[in-house]
């Protein structure tokens, strides 16, 4: 088949880069001090027998990360990121990922290395095996497993544009055949370039075979973990392939088909036979080390130049049997993974041929890349850009334990940052990232299917949801959420059935609403639009109150609404009571904007220090808002007697704001634990009349350690559907009440979660 | 009790026009020719047994129109305009009401007025016995009862401003037996202005025992429907009121206490013993004649009226004892029934002095509708402006009956002129109009809590549910609409299971958006915004589009929304399929704006035309949108080389819009029973997978009689929450599809409606 001329092909072009890709990541557990932990898998991650995203590989230390299948770049490395931080911050606080392929220092005893403690008892049973064939030692070592597949539509616009084979499902096994080939006949550069274990920890090695280090890439030579060398396959066709690799297993050679250890996997069924049926789907690149430079142990220049070389792989011709081509590749390979790093390689020519026809090819089909190609060839070069040249160095500066710990605890802080946040997702909202975090610790299976609408789809076998915006479910019923919307109706509902609301008045225009002042002027009352967010175009009266001041608060208020209620004022502390499935799971007290004086410092000096907090940010992209000096604040201060140079006494505290919403920079403190239980009580039952599953109600509660007893008690002030919940996982004082797992207990009775 | 001294206290003041008020009226049927008809209760109205709203008198022809009860004139006159429009629509289209108190002329024979047909056999026996004792004739008279509630805050308030009596339910008594006593002594005040029975059409007496003819009110005169002269009640107290009533009985002069035809009653309980119990709740005036003027019988002025005469009663001191004053009351009332219309009252002065008293207390309480006042005032000293007058002058000049006649027909004409609308409620969408009109008829009690916001209640015994904008419900998850909302993951989620969806894509960029101008240019696409209403900002190209207008295209759909879809364009016909509880209801095809030549008029004039018919309005007030001739219709004509002032040739079709949508003018065409079916069961699934229970789903499909096969055959655009549904009620061509019974059906399966 000459694949060079289907991938010229006009009709063929728009399609070549179409691709999709899986990461499957390994890395040891060690303390932050660079020790492999003696604890188990993480108990917050959810079971081993059917988590997509967190395993572990041979032993309980070796955590495996493995991303869903996506069609691009970003995607992958945004989940890899993402499924890392997961990972991470469900460690305990004291642990951290080893960056480097090889392990760190092993124990003196074999024993002490702990196979993985999986409920299976089958995959125990394997383990053991290897332990007993290889020894538990080669079993450390970490890695990339990439996972490719050639678009759909790519492979059928090939197909279109060869007459060569009539069958669809043989040419795209030949298509998939020919790029292992190629892979196995030219993988050596991938070792050069990426190639990242060149040393060697205590202990890895335990007998005199072994390199001599330091070396381009321990793992990927043949003192890595490798199969015994009478172990072949051969690749000329799919079923020659299947039927040696079957032979291996019949004679004893293999336990089984997954013990054959090659640097690429024909994939599609669960067996090698079954690719007959299924078709190769993808092919899975073995032989990646980790990239100790990156945080997630690839980097999206490797991976764009890994699609590449794919395409290449596929363009470029054969120039032997197969076979042949194979066993020259197997044995380039080894020779260029036990070079000396900084050294040119052997195969430098090659090199450079490969490069010039890659970039031949980019531009043959007009595809982006060849920066990143010329990039990587002038490496070539350059022995001492390549990553295990790296490394070398830093290891002959400090010791590569060193070095290790060192980018470990990095990637360490890294993800503890913004524990509010989860890489990959950082622009989503918080509420759905940390729903995302819980849903991919528990092990079930995410997909963002729009990012800026916050729409998430989760699965688990085969329950699938859909969740917009942190919390709008399956859950809840059309009307409820609308229901709530309207605060005009929601309270005719709850006052209807027997709850106590604050009496008002609803007015779609300014002069009807002005008329209305003397029925208000005498009392306390707010005013504000029908419908709001973040307590924009909201005023509170305390009584007495100035027509001008009446006046004007209906300005502010028509500014944000065509409608706009003004209603009794309930004296009293406002408190946000979290409802979700008939139970209240947290209870918030929101207090406006303030700084506490020093005796010292000036009111900005203060806020300034307040902001400084890593929960503080703007637009909602923290849980907590800086506190702004803008109109608002300043006329408040104004209204005190201050400016914002004064400078308040020690433990003075200073409101800058009206509205207590954590958006104006407000502050969040927990008090579920210390709100009267009566109170929660009334909460669910409102939330039920109002037909609702999720809700934020805020209730006006004058004293909430005195339990309920009549309509002066409390009132209601409102109901939020799609109510705020990172406020409550990250209050500014108090407990953390994790609402996203709440919501995912909700959708999952059957996890047990 | 000195009620004067407590209502004039400015802590009663602000709460003195509360009250609540409720209103039945009862109409003869007659055919449009004025004669009794002979057919039974409407069927398409929900069962008598149960009916909130429309029911039966005494005879099978006369209709009961009951309102709930509501806080304002305004709310209880919309409430009975409406309950109007649907008692009338739902008739046969040959039938009427007759618009006066006083019968049509009734059958010779007896037997032939047919007692109404009533489920509960009770009802049936009682309506025989009352046939037995009064003749049946009498109680052919129709009339107004209106129930009148004093605001529970002003009894609170007026209880709060007195010592005299300390039991709040007590006083509440007091309160009302003051307001019944000085009602029935005052009550030939409302006969002398609203008496509206001056005479009587043939056979309505059938012996000589009858008054001299014309009078102010038959119907409440000694002639009219009345106790025989041995049946009375004192109304000293309310225990003396409840046992003489009891003795009545008890002696046989009444067969139950309902019997007891008094002027007005006093309620709360079922029945009078039981008021001991739950209080009177409110007084129930029964002795106003059908203002025949009015279609509903009563016009908002006779009820502001009535009202300040309800506060009168409470200010005016009694000037006899209990017994006496109501017996004055009932002469002077009998009196002023049988005096001649045109004459001036034998009570002039007695008149004057209340309508002084009136507006003493309305300066005194500083009360609106002292004009109100003046303008009743003035009847007294011009007998010729009260109503039974005024009907005399026309019976003069045509006879009664014509005027009857004339006057009904235009009601009749009223309420069928817009039947896509509810009176009353014409401010509110169309769809909202219908299901009212719809819950109205079956006899599902409405309660609109809020008017702009479209939301509805609706209860059926226990069995309450909210609907907002006429299909959102609790029938319907959260998460459905709002992926049906994003069309992005609409497509995701049906691509993925299996239905063919236009491949597009979304982009967040006008610049982003420009360079996937390669990708689309050659094929058939569309550019529109990610959410769109009413059609606004897309644009069709139907292939080989140049740079320039695929940019022009953009900035259209950008201005409408952030995000723009491009996608792959589908030819074929475009189909709404209503989709309900797995059902398909409705299949739609619209059609561009357009006129049809008739080879001498212009455009413009064929397009004035069209636009004449009542089914096209503006704003969504109407079925069908009138059509436009604003820049994209002139530019749509500039294409095809016309303008608007161009003679198309007869039966030539000018479209004048590319776009479908009915609210740009464009028609609606009902192919339900066209459709070939696999394509309706295509519909069904696709919203089940979407999870949804209410959809408009958009399907383009080339073939609509050729079965499904492929899906070459049809492709899905989107899928709509909360669809249109008044389109379907009222295509320009083709049946009917009355959705909004389809959701009342929905949501009350218990009704088999």
């Amino acid at each position: 088949m000459n694949t060079k001329n289907m991938m010229v092909q006009e009709m063929v072009k728009p399609f070549l880069l179409q691709a999709r890709y899986g990461i499957e990541k390994e890395s040891q557990r060690v303390t932050l001090e660079g020790n492999l932990v003696r604890t188990d898998h993480p108990a917050s991650v959810g079971s081993r027998s059917f988590h997509p995203y967190i395993q572990t590989d041979f032993s309980e230390t070796q955590l495996e990360l493995i991303t869903p299948v996506t069609e691009s770049v970003a995607e992958v490395l945004a989940s890899l990121e993402a499924i890392h931080d997961v990972a991470q911050r469900s460690m305990p606080k004291d642990e951290m990922m080893w960056p480097f392929s090889m392990p760190p220092a092993l124990p003196e005893k074999e024993e002490d290395i702990q196979i993985a403690k999986l409920e299976n008892h089958a995959d125990v049973l394997y383990r053991r095996y290897l332990a007993r064939e290889y020894g538990k030692r080669k079993q450390m070592v970490s890695g990339i497993h990439f996972n490719f597949e050639y678009g759909l539509d790519l492979i059928k616009q090939l197909f279109l544009a060869q007459t060569e084979e009539a069958s669809m499902e043989n040419f795209k096994t030949r298509i998939y055949m020919k790029t292992a080939r190629n892979f196995l006949r030219y993988r050596w550069l991938i070792t050069y370039l990426f190639g990242a274990s060149p040393l060697s920890e205590a202990r890895y090695f335990d007998n005199a075979d072994r390199p001599k280090e330091p070396v381009r890439s321990i793992r990927t030579s043949r003192y890595g973990y490798v199969n015994k060398p009478d172990v072949q396959v051969s690749y000329e066709t799919l079923a020659r392939y299947s039927e040696e690799l079957a032979e291996n297993v019949a004679q004893g050679r293999l336990s089984e088909e997954k013990e054959f250890y090659a640097p690429i996997r024909m994939r599609g069924g669960k067996k090698v036979a079954d690719l007959f049926q299924t078709g190769i789907r993808y092919i899975e690149l073995r032989n990646i080390d980790l990239n100790p430079f990156e945080r997630v142990g690839i980097s999206s220049d490797e991976i764009e130049f890994l699609h590449l070389f794919m395409l290449y792989l596929l363009w470029t011709e054969e120039k032997l049997s197969a076979d042949e081509w194979v066993a020259e590749g197997n044995r380039i390979s080894d020779a260029v993974s036990l070079e000396r790093p900084t050294e040119t390689t052997a195969y430098l020519a090659e090199g450079h041929a490969i490069f010039e026809e890659m970039l031949q090819m980019v531009d043959e089909l007009e595809l982006t890349g060849a920066d990143l190609l010329k990039n990587y060839q002038r490496w070539l070069d350059h022995p001492e850009e390549t990553l295990a040249a790296r490394i070398l160095a830093l290891d002959e500066a400090k010791g590569q334990a060193a070095v290790a710990l060192e980018l470990g605890q990095q990637f360490y802080e890294q993800a503890w940052a913004r524990p509010y946040q989860l890489a990959g997702f950082q622009e989503m909202e918080l509420s759905t990232q940390n729903l995302l975090f819980d849903a991919i610790q528990k092990g079930i299976e995410t997909e963002v299917l729009d990012r800026q609408d916050q729409f998430v789809k989760l699965q688990h076998k085969d329950h699938q949801e859909l969740v917009k915006n942190g919390n709008m479910t399956s859950k809840d019923t059309y009307i409820a959420p609308l229901l709530m919307a309207n605060k005009t109706v929601t309270k005719i509902v709850l006052a209807r059935a027997g709850f106590h609301v604050p009496q008002g008045e609803t007015f779609a225009s300014i002069a009807e609403a002005q008329k209305a002042y003397p029925r208000f002027a005498q009392n306390a009352f707010v005013i504000k639009p029908k419908t709001t967010n973040y307590g924009l175009g909201i005023t509170i009266f305390k009584g007495e109150t100035a027509l001008a001041d009446y006046n004007a608060g209906l300005a502010i208020a028509f500014a944000e609404d065509d409608e706009v209620i003004i209603e009794e004022f309930l004296a009293g502390t406002e408190y946000r009571f979290f409802v979700i499935n008939h139970q209240v799971k947290a209870v918030l007290l929101r207090t406006p904007a303030n700084v506490i004086g020093d005796g010292k410092r000036s009111i900005e000096e203060l806020v300034a220090e307040k902001n400084a907090s890593p929960l503080r940010g703007i637009n909602h992209r923290s849980p907590l808002e800086k506190i702004q000096l803008g109109e608002l604040e300043q006329l408040m201060l104004k209204e005190q007697g201050l400016r914002i140079d004064s400078i308040p006494e020690k433990d003075q505290q200073v409101f800058l704001r009206e509205n207590s919403n954590v958006s104006t920079g407000g502050d969040s403190i927990d008090v579920t634990d210390e709100m009267d239980e009566s109170y929660k009580q009334l909460a669910i039952e409102a939330v039920n009349v109002l037909g609702a599953s999720i809700s934020g109600i805020d209730l006006i509660i004058p004293d909430k350690d005195k339990p309920y007893e009549t309509a002066a008690d409390y009132g209601i002030i409102e109901a939020n559907f799609n109510p705020m919940m990172h406020m409550h996982i990250y209050p500014y004082i108090g407990k953390s009440r994790r609402l996203t797992t709440d919501v995912l207990r909700f959708l999952y009775p059957e996890m047990n979660i």
